[in-house]
């Protein structure tokens, strides 16, 4: 009993404070036969997930390489983004994945460099059996533990970037939409560029989107073998120019950012973009409730998936369409609303409430 | 012994996993006589604050305003600014103060709205008692229990704003920088601009930073009284037309940011501007390790206040320099940091250990 009772105390003093942590997420791990080794993940849930007043919904996924560095940036964007009455993206889950080992996992081929007189980049070229992991071991498993809504996002910086153009070339429809921040496209003697060259404009991307941000790279500006012009060259002249092949997306040069710095501009404009004409227009909606609708019609005909808005959002507009006296538009959002989430005890609430008021 | 052991096994399964979350921070509160009534503070700390490998530094503080609702985005922006080589700003210690009345603490005066019928702001007028609050409670306790640099940044936003120029007019040397983002300088019939118009230019500002961010409000882009067209023109008029006493800063018109959209890019400018000068041109120190000790003179100069580069940023820079060959200039850089960290096992031992290679 004493025994059991000291290894309990134990384990209390590092524990007993988590009510006070500020928690964006948690850590989990699986046993990965691809790579043959524990991979860690990490998890944010948008805040209603586990709310029994509303719905249970079902959510896009972001899958963040880099997961660790990258996933207090991203969660904070996303945080403000989805916001009030007023949000710039639907909520979403976010996967952060953690390196064991980078360049082996984000490189597509097995290349090496030679940098201060040392052999860089010995043991790269595990990028396909990486994408494998994603394909058949971790999108499957949150596909099984979480509600998502199968619209999935990569979001990836430097090799990231590198490792996200890999897949959208030769796994197309493993995700919707691919951000790629300062991607390393002078890989392998301009490899991405060499592949996509012959394909690019005869493949179909239906349905894909595809932001890339590109930094400034001033130690050299006049090297034309460098980083940014290299991407510039491949957006330019293939990536952003066989619209027929029914890419979306854009591409953005950051004058005033360099390789690291560019990670918040780049998913702050690359996520708006991505869901531009999300935003409702709020102050029409006591007149013009059916904008609601015509707005997620033409968001999901661009993106080429089905969204619905998110539940505590409307019901927010709901309220504030209720406080302009337009009670019959207020019913109808409502309705909408129930119509979207039709197990959600809230949404059945405030139809009922509006309906006897 | 039962009894107790069955409390202990009550507390276990809420606190059990703590290793596992995700964590920006820690919840705190304290009692405020000012206020008379508990407030909550919550705690960012750089992660090395308790690394027993590098000397007890001391950092700038940033207080942020709407302290819960905003902590991650700062947060995550934050740690995408300081980060390895090229940081865009120093580490600092966040402390979000999240609000119990919003409308009472953020507002200089007592005044009313009357909107879609109702008085709205009944209880305000208590933004003096507040900033009371922070001057003579808050900040005195952060101050004693953290290692603070005594550089002191306030970040508000809407409501926040007002209040951060509210203590800029009338509580100068309270902060050295002020980060106002879409403040709402329509509060009380302009009250900042009537109050400032007779004594901003004469008043000293030496050594106080003001950064404005303004969004543009779609619903009202031809109405005169509307926000944005307020602050432009307090901005134009006043605050930004007599640097003769010494204020320095900016202000920004962002076309495509609403009031809550604004908070990505307006922290990210800010911050950003506030601490330009401070990434080293790393590429060069190899031949020219004197420019970090320039530069730090620069900004402190330029900021009125003496700043330090972080410790393992230097170091890192440190063992960069001594990759290139460069052994003198390392042990130089090493030098530097074990003088600004004299208590540092680490700067210690890489000044021994380059001195004896």
């Amino acid at each position: 009993m004493k025994k059991i009772l000291l290894s309990i105390l134990l384990i209390i003093p590092m524990s007993v404070f988590a009510q006070d942590i500020i928690s964006i997420g948690s850590k989990h791990a699986m046993f990965s036969k691809v790579l043959d080794e524990e991979r860690p993940y990490w998890i944010y849930l948008p805040p209603n997930y586990d709310n029994n007043k509303f719905g249970k919904a079902h959510y896009p996924v972001i899958y963040l390489l880099d997961g660790d560095t990258n996933f207090s940036l991203t969660v904070g964007i996303h945080q403000s983004f989805t916001r009030g009455m007023y949000n710039t993206m639907p909520e979403c889950i976010i996967v952060g994945i953690p390196n064991t080992d980078r360049s082996r996992d984000l490189t597509p081929t097995k290349s090496s460099l030679i940098r201060d007189g040392k052999e860089m980049f010995t043991k790269s070229g595990g990028g396909e059996n990486f994408t494998m992991f994603l394909a058949e071991e971790l999108m499957p498993l949150i596909d099984n533990q979480y509600r998502t809504n199968g619209y999935n996002i990569l979001i990836g910086h430097s090799f990231g970037g590198l490792l996200g153009m890999n897949t959208l070339l030769h796994h197309t429809t493993l995700f919707n939409a691919y951000i790629l921040l300062d991607p390393s496209f002078w890989w392998d003697n301009k490899l991405m560029y060499r592949e996509a060259e012959e394909t690019w404009s005869s493949k179909n991307f239906k349905g894909r989107s595809l932001y890339i941000a590109m930094a400034r790279d001033k130690d050299k500006d006049n090297d034309p073998q460098k980083h940014s012009n290299i991407i510039g060259q491949f957006c330019e002249n293939i990536l952003f120019s066989a619209p027929q092949n029914g890419i979306k997306g854009a591409w953005k040069y950051y004058e005033n950012e360099d390789h690291g710095s560019i990670l918040i501009p780049g998913i702050y404009d690359a996520l708006r973009e991505l869901f531009k004409g999300i935003t409702l227009p709020v102050k029409k909606l006591p007149k013009h409730p059916e904008l609601i609708k015509i707005y997620y019609k033409q968001l999901s005909e661009r993106l080429g998936h089905t969204f619905i808005p998110d539940e505590e959002m409307i019901d927010n507009i709901g309220n504030y369409v209720l406080s302009t006296g337009n009670i019959e538009s207020a019913l109808e959002i409502f309705e909408y609303n129930l119509q979207n989430y039709p197990d959600s005890p809230n949404a059945l609430s405030r139809v009922n409430n509006t309906k006897t008021n």
